[in-house]
This record gives C-alpha cells, structure tokens and sequence, in this order.
C-alpha cells in the first residue's frame, strides 16, 4: 500500500505511521518529492487494514498498488523519480547526457577522451574498470587501476563518474569511486549484485537485460528498491532480436512504455542498442524523442584502436553532432507554443 | 551497372547507349533525378563490358553496383529519390504526413476523420478499402464501395489517397482509386502482388514484412522496381519479437540502417509498431528524430467503435497533437545552427 | 457450432439438417472421419439455437466450438483428420514421408533424385516447379516445363507429386500436375492464395510462416477449410529467432501443441528448420519424437550443384539413414508395451 | 594448441612438455578421456611454435584449436567427454536422466516425488534449495535447510543430487551438499559465479541462457573450464522468442549443433523448455531423439500447490511415461541394424 501523507504532516506523525507498520511486521519505505511525502509498504495489505492507518494524523489516504513490483511502480510515487548524479538531475526538466569510453584503457585515453566530453557540456563520464566479457580472453578491464583513473579524471574535469560494477566481491571499490554505479544488462537478473546495490550509497544505473521484458526489468528493479537505494535509473540498451542490421535492435518504445508503470527515469543507451557507429546519432535521437531522461554514449579518441566495442565509439566530432541534436531535439518538445500534453 | 551521364548528355546520346544494352539482351532504366540523368542495368557486366560503354558520347562514368539488389541500392542512383504523391513529396526536405482510420467504415467515419486530418494540415488520407485479416470472420473491408467513398473524400476535402492493394485480382480498381499503392507488411514477399505494384502507374508504398530483415525489404523493392515503377517508399511498421508491451517493436534504427544501402525514402508507422495508442505519438517522434522522411498514422474520430484496430487510433485531439511535435523536430534538426552533418 | 448425428442417420436426415442451416443463411460443412458424421456450422449459434437442432432426428447431440478458429478447431470434428495423398494417409497410424530435391532442375536430376526416394521406401516426390526466391535474380523454378517433368516422375517411378503453388495466376497448372499443393511459408497469409488453395480438388500442405504463431496459422488454415478444401496438412519449417546456428529455430514444441488444438495433420520440414545438412536428420527425428505425422526432407544428388538450397540437401545416403531412423523412433513410441498414452 | 601424447608416453614425458609450458609462461591442463591423453593450452602458439613441442619424447602431434573458445572446442579433446554424477556418467552410451520438483519445499514433498523417482529408475535428484526468482516477493527456497533435506533424501533413496548455486555467497554450501552443482540460465553470464564454478569440486551443469547464442554459451563454458573443473555438462532449456504457445520455445537443433563444436554432453530440459505439462513428454522426446545426453525434468506429487513451476511439473505418472518413451528412442537410435552413423 502507499500512504499519502499531508502536506502539514510532522514527522512526529510519520514516525507514529513507521511504529505502527513496525509493530505489525511490515517492511517501509518513506518516499520525498518535491512537495510530497508518502510511505510505501509493499505487501501490507494482509497484514493491515487501510481503515487502520486512514484515521491516523497527519494521514491523507491510503491507496493500493495494484502493480506486483510495489515499490518501481508509479503508483507508489506521488510524482517522478528524480535522481541527482553529482549535481546533475536525471529525470527532471533536462536532458542528462553521459559519455565516455567503453573501457578506461589508459590516463591518456581516459583523459583525451575526459577533456572532450567536458567541452562538450557533458557533466558525466562513463568507462568501465571492471569488464563483463563474452570470452575469457577479451580484455576484462584495468580494475582498481581502472578506478583510480576515473577518480584523477574526476579531479581533473569536474566530471561525475558512471562505471559498472560486475560483482559483489569487487563491489566496495566501484562503490567508493563511482558517482553512480552501473548494473550491466548480462547481470540484470543476479539477484545478489542487485541486492548489494540497493544497499549502495550512490545512486544505480540499471540497464535492461538484451532479453528482459519490461516487467521483468521492474521486478529487477525492485529488488534493488527493496533494499533501500531510491535512486535508481533505467537504462535501454537494446534487445536481442534477428533483426540482423544492427547488433541489437533498440526497443524505442520501451522508453514511453516504462514511464507508464514506473516513476523511475528512464535513459538510453544507442550505443549498444546498434553496435554501429552511423546509426548511433539517429537512434540516440529517437530515444530523447521517445521521452528518456537521458542518453549514455560510448565516444572514443582512437576507436579502431579500441580495446573493446570500438565499431560502436563515437568519433569525438560525432559526439559533438549527437550532443547539440539530442539538445535541440528535447528542446523542441518543450516549447510551450506546443499544444497540451502527450503523456 | 550504373551508366553516368553527362548532365549535357543529349537524348539521342543517351538512346544510343540504350540501344547498345538493348542489342546484348540487358534491361534497363533511366533514372533523373535533379540534375542527374543516369541509366542502370542490373547484373549486365557479364555480357557487356564497361570499357565498351564508357567511351561512348555523353556518358561520364560506368560504375559497378556491388550491392544484390541493383536498382534498389545507394550504388544505383546519383542522388535519393523523392516521390511525389499527388504534390506531396516524400523524400525531400519536408516531412510527409499521411493520416486516416485502419479502414474505410462508412461515409460519415471516412469523412469526418478525413476533415481533421485535412485541418490539420496533412495532405495524404489513409485508409484501407480490402484489409487482410488474420481472421476469415473478421471485417475484411467495404471493397470497391470503399474505393468509391476514398474518391469522393479526395474530391471533398482535397486529400491524396492511399490504400492497400491485397492481391493481383483486385489491383486494377485500387489503382484506379488511389494516389499512392500500399503493400502491406504480410504481403513484402507476395512476389506476384511486387511484380504486379512493379508495373503500376502510381507510387507504391511497400511496408516491411514483420519478420523481414532489411536485405530481404530492399530485394522486395528490387521485385517492384525491376518492373518499371521507380517510384517507391518503403515503411517501417515494427517487427515481432518477444518483446510483450506493444503489439511490435519498432525497429527504429532501420530507418538510417536503410538510408545507407537505399537511395528510396523510408516512413515509419507508429500506430501498427506499436498498437497501442499512448505509444504512438512518442514512437512517431523517435521515428522522425532517427531520419524518416514521414509518417504513417492511424487516427479515428471514435477508436471504441473502429471496427479494426481500434486500440491504436489516435483520438483527433491527438493526432494534432503528434502532427505539431513532428513538424517540431523535423524543424529542430533541420536548423542551420547545427554543426555540420550527420548522415 | 458442431452438430453430431447418430451413428445410423440416414442421408435424409443429414439433408433436413443441412436444409435448416441453409435456410438460417448459415453455411455448413459435412465431416466425415471413420464410423463419425458431423456438421459444422462456424459462427451458426446467434442465428440459430441449439435446441432447435437437438431435436432433430438423427442428430446426437450439438456442441459449441469456443476456438475462434472454428472448422480448424479440434472441437470441430469428432477424430482426427487423415489426409489421403494418392494412397499415402497422412495423420493415420503410419509415418509419411516425403522427399525430394527443392527445386525440378532438369529430367536427369529430378529422375536420379526420384529413383532412390522411391527406391528407400518413400511414396511421396516433393520439388518446386515455381520457386518463390527472396531475391528476383534468383533461380525461380522451370514452371510449366517444371510441371511436365514432375508428371513424368510420377509416371515412371510411381511416386505422388508434392509442389508449391505461389500464384492465383498460376494455381490451375499446379492443381492438375500434382497430388498435393503447397503452400509456402511467405505465402501463409496470402488470403486470395489460401482461399483458392481452398477450392483446390487436391490436398493441401500449408507450411508454417516464419513468425506466424500458431493461433495465426489455425486461422490460416481456416481460410482454406472454409472454402470447402477439408484435406489439409499442417507443416513447421521453422521460425525466425535470434538463435544463429541454424538457418531457422526448429520450433518443435508447435507440434503436440497444434494436435492439441486442430484435429488437422501435422507435419514437419527439418530442411528448412535449420539449413544445415548436418542437423537435418536429428531434427527429422526429434519431429517425429514429438508426434509430427510426417517428414518433408529436401534431398539432392548433387548438392554442391544444386540451383537452391543445396547446403540443406541431405545425400542420398544420409536421405536411407534419416527414413531408417525415422521410421525406428515412430515404431519405438508405437510399441504396445508402453504404458498408456501421453497424448 | 592441443598436444596429442603418444599412447604409451609416460608420466615423465608429460611432465616435461608440462615443465616447457609453465617455463613459457602458458596455462594448460591435462586431458584423460579413455585410452588418449592430451594436453590443452589455451592461445599457446604466439608464446611457443609447435616445432619447439613436436621432437619431444612421447609426444605425437600438435594441433592448432582454430575455434575461439579453446578449452570447449571439439578440437581440445581426442574424444567425447563423460562426466560421472555420483556413478551416473553422462555423455556415455546410456542416457542420463535427472527429475525432481522445482524446488524443495518439505521434507515430506521432496521425500514423495524422490521415491517415485527412484522408482522409475531415475538415479538423479534434482530441486532448489536457493532460487533465483523474476520477483523478490516470490518464494526464494528454504537455503541451508534445503540442502539439509536434499542430502537426507540422497542417503534414504540413493540418488544423487543436482541444485543449483545462485551466488559466491552460498556456493560453498551448495558445493559441499550437491553432486552436481547447476548454474542457471539467468546466470550463464554471471562471469565470477562461473569462475567460482570452475574451482568446484563437483561437476557443474551449465544451463544455456534464454537469449544466448551457441557461441555465447560455449564461451560461458570455456570461463568453467578455464579455472580447472573439467566435468561440465551443458543443458538447452528453451529460448526466448515470439513464439508464444509455450513459456520457452525449445530450440533442439542446438543439440547436434552443439556436438559439433564440443566435446561437453549435452542435456535438454524440457519443462522450462516449454512451462506447460502437455508439451514436457513431447519435447523430451524430441531432444532424445536429437541426441541428447539426457533429460532434466520437473516432477512434482502435487503440481497444483507447488511453490514455484507447478504448470510444467509432470504427474508421477506422466513422468514414468516419459521415462519408459525416453529410454524407447534412445534404444531406437542405437541398434545395430540402422546403417552407418549419422554424426
């Protein structure tokens, strides 16, 4: 259920709300947007009666989530997730852009590509230190050498830092270094990464799984919310189709479809949705079209000299053309001359 | 081969590098484009060699076509081609609207619809008078009685028509009716009903089989072409796959995946892409932002009612709504201030 | 609805059944299955009710068909449905099996193909006079000369004939030269193909489409039953997925899933399931392991030469090794010593 | 590179072409399959030329592992692995089959459906203790204390035991109370789980994933073999697709496929396959008479109040059935009338 709390409500009157789902055994959550404050406790039905916890002060009414993920679904929100990734809002009334390199290779790849990025206006740096590779014998990534680059390049370019973490044992070290700590589409649906991410500290990119169906990738979603972190985006990258002209097919329609059941943002990346580096600009532009919070786009300085997924890497003249048109696109649809809304 | 002519080539010039292909027994096509002029002969460089023809007044350049479908190929043309369907041009800087119901239902349905659309600036009507149905009991279309009530809401409210042509024995009267041919997505590989379109007098519009690859799309345009008709759109309408919360998944990244193999103009229809209506006015953008020259929309003045397709027709309200927000980012991608190009 | 008449009705009495219906305006059909008479009446039950035919004399009882597919539909017979293709009987105790070249290339090859597919035991001669091809500069079959080569092989070897009819054009040829029409997999939502195949005086073999699920295939099959055509088989050849190791994914469990819901024949074509001459015989074999009826097996010479899918064509020594096998699986789960049924 | 010994080389010859590889710098293993004993080492040949190994004592050949996944290739083994499960050897001539329920739920349904597996003359156990679940709110298994059950009802009935590690976490416990230790599908990317599977004591089962290609899935295998755990079997349990009359669409052609590219067992499981008890017997089959090693099967006393999977359990009848079908065509397939082989 979800308790929608008054405006004037203390948080005296709260915590008398929380005692009481205590006391019956339910699990909660507490819930702030902007002008808003609620209670999720998913599954409490049976426990407590709403006529229970209706006539409580500072209460406003009791609602039912009817989804069967409690806490990803948009009736358990009063209105939209945002998340804050050092500063830069995901899921508010601006575009949020990432980019950066598949894999930090070295400081001057890290930093050439760093530099370009922050000229660009781009806030967020992704790279990734830690590699999930299809076969053993690909390069897996520098590890804690990977990380400790991307703090210098933090340092170095105001830049936050968006990196994946590819299992529980090495996940204190991504932690520590990461602004925002990325769950991998292979790793969508281990359950144990995504628990130890819902106890993160920083906020978590949740990319869907190239064979997820949306509900699955909420549920996914859950069970990073169950444990607490309410910072959490989603991120299309692509599914696995036969369609065979580009190394995924980016299921566009995903981005309007989700933001119906979900208050989570939703973001996406065009760069593994594709695979191909003249189709990355066009479906990145789709996507903000579509409605994403955000895109997340592999650029690199040298890509065919890339250590990994270089067919795929912006060249950096191309990363400026997506930047100025994802902009200006998402721009357009915000014009107030533009008659009512569409969702 | 692709036969480049000068653009001061003069028409016997050019009748005579024809009757030479004639004489060895290879088919041909002129195709003009603006200030262009050029003749391809698929598959022709076993019977004729290049420097036979190349030194021949008035021709510039004889290149080979390396792609499997000739006349369908980038290779195959100076330039893209633009279509032009009863004035509008679909191809070229503007973008192409085309709006109307799933099916022509009843004078008053067909009208009313055809008076917004009308309104809101579109130029082309949709509207099927023979509709493939999965099911024998389902409503397959009023016929020839439907093509009668399109006539007249073109005389009335100043529309283009188009309108699917299901099979060869009924060709001859939609063609008659129509402005522009539709082949729908179960019939991309009726080769019968290509070849029949292929000798067609009026553009065809040929939508992508929901399970066809894009080489197989452009080898099914190659059947209509090779027929004669060069005047030819293709359409994405979204493929199936296992992806449950729309009826397709619209293949976005098709659209600049077919724009470098093709020199033909692709749509997107984002009302069967998606069948679902909340999904169609961002899916219709994400089409437009990844390069379509138009779009496809279903739209009905009473979707409870419609007696196909219902779920995916935009209300009135909301088509404007899309029609504005299309121009929009059409608009913002098209500004000068943007850095060079992308495509 | 279904109307079952008493083992001893007479013809009369199956007349002032059919004669009622008639003058309802309800169309109808007479199901004959050994020692079982029946009368389907698709959609008949708002027109007329039940009780107005259960009174009937020689009527058993009526029962409602609830599949939307209704002459297709298992409830709309009283048996299930055997197939007679020139005295091989389709959907009855005995495995069918037919074989043969994909395409008639010449008399030599068609005749050295037929002599040892008759020679392993096999009744049946399966090769395309009319060969629909993805691409127009494609091998497209010897027609009409296809045709009199095939008529020739029956003569001479004693074999029934098997060819794909892609054409309403067309059709007339193929019905008079063969003993069962086919109809392929592109064409399985070809309406006016599927309505002709369905006024056909020959069986017919509709194959599966590669994204047709198996609710549109019944429908499918509909649209021939519903011509009056009742001597139809069933046949998967494979669906489009992502999975790359074969041309197509056998889609086996469509097997005992369609028994589950037609009382049509069902039978399957590993050749085209998976491209592959080494998969073909275990494919063949799991077919017939999952209940299939029948095996249509593409088979060739000389498969390095052949003019169409030659990398599918089984050797005619791997063609013996498949019929042995697959004729041992069928036997084996035949066996009296098994307890029960599982079907 | 595959070091192929001589028959008779001796203990001291293998180890010094051992002693080269370590001096080298080169990670290899040691091969024993009946009477052929070999040695692998992984992406050698840049580090050591074949002629450096080739003179030495009781070394007959080198050859060059062409495929990308060394350790999995066909190439890397002069035979065809078995892997012995408690005395059950799988990959061997007889046919290898586990059943059990989902999960375990109580000492009394483990106890039931572990006699009647017994009964039928099934030798393997298999049940979750730790299940990974689409949902958090969905039963997870009972943990330590369904290992605890899982080795009671191995000393009562004499089976051995199949469950699967989710995690690092809990892989110890699992490893100490399994004789098989599964990796489920969602896990088949999950790199350290398989890192950690490949320093396991216990032969592991590595189920294919809903969306990975053959090649994914070998390379899956390739991270087991790599960390030293030689006695890995593979197991196809259905694929995502379109499809959408089963849960899973059951691609069987991977089977042969896959035994030409490895010299690992393969194993089908046809209840997650499929999610529907009408089809497991069917699809079972199929994979048997495909050439599977054997079947893993989900059976439960009591389907309808199962914890998790009930739809797809067979009866205790039904799965005698099955048993008895299986070892029919299994049978079948290996008398020594049926010509030749076929693969």
């Amino acid at each position: 259920m979800l308790i929608l709390m008054e405006p004037a409500a203390t948080r005296d009157q709260v915590g008398e709300v929380l005692a009481l789902l205590e006391a019956a055994g339910i699990r909660s959550q507490v819930n702030e947007t902007p002008g808003a404050l609620s209670i999720v406790a998913p599954n409490a039905s049976k426990a407590l009666k709403p006529d229970r916890i209706e006539p409580m002060a500072g209460v406003r009414r009791v609602v039912p989530i009817t989804s069967p993920y409690k806490l990803a679904s948009a009736d358990a929100a009063a209105g939209r997730t945002v998340v804050d990734v050092r500063g830069v809002r995901i899921g508010g009334p601006e575009l949020a852009l990432v980019g950066g390199p598949c894999g930090v290779e070295s400081r001057e790849q890290l930093f050439t590509v760093a530099r370009y990025v922050a000229e660009a206006g781009v806030k967020l740096l992704r790279a990734g230190a830690f590699k999930p590779r299809t076969s053993p014998y690909a390069f897996q990534g520098l590890g804690l050498e990977g990380l400790r680059l991307l703090e210098e390049a933090r340092a170095e370019f105001d830049l936050g830092i968006v990196t994946e973490a590819t299992e529980v044992e090495t996940f204190d070290d991504v932690e520590r270094s990461a602004d925002m700590v990325q769950i991998g589409a292979r790793n969508m649906q281990n359950f144990a990464l995504l628990r130890r991410a819902g106890r993160c500290e920083k906020p978590v990119l949740l990319k869907r799984g190239p064979s997820a169906t949306l509900e699955e990738w909420l549920y996914a979603a859950e069970y990073v919310l169950g444990e607490g972190n309410r910072n959490l985006v989603l991120c299309e990258r692509g599914i696995r189709t036969w369609s065979d002209h580009a190394r995924n097919t980016l299921d566009v329609s995903v981005v309007p479809a989700a933001k119906v059941l979900t208050h989570l943002p939703v973001m996406v990346d065009p760069s593994h949705a594709t695979g191909r580096r003249d189709l990355v600009i066009p479906c990145g532009l789709a996507g903000v079209a579509a409605g994403a919070d955000g895109l997340l786009v592999e650029t690199h300085c040298n890509p065919e000299k890339a250590l990994s997924d270089g067919p795929q890497a912006l060249l950096p003249s191309d990363f400026i053309r997506l930047v100025e048109r994802a902009q200006a696109v998402h721009r357009a649809l915000q014009a107030p001359s533009l008659t009512g809304l569409w969702m």
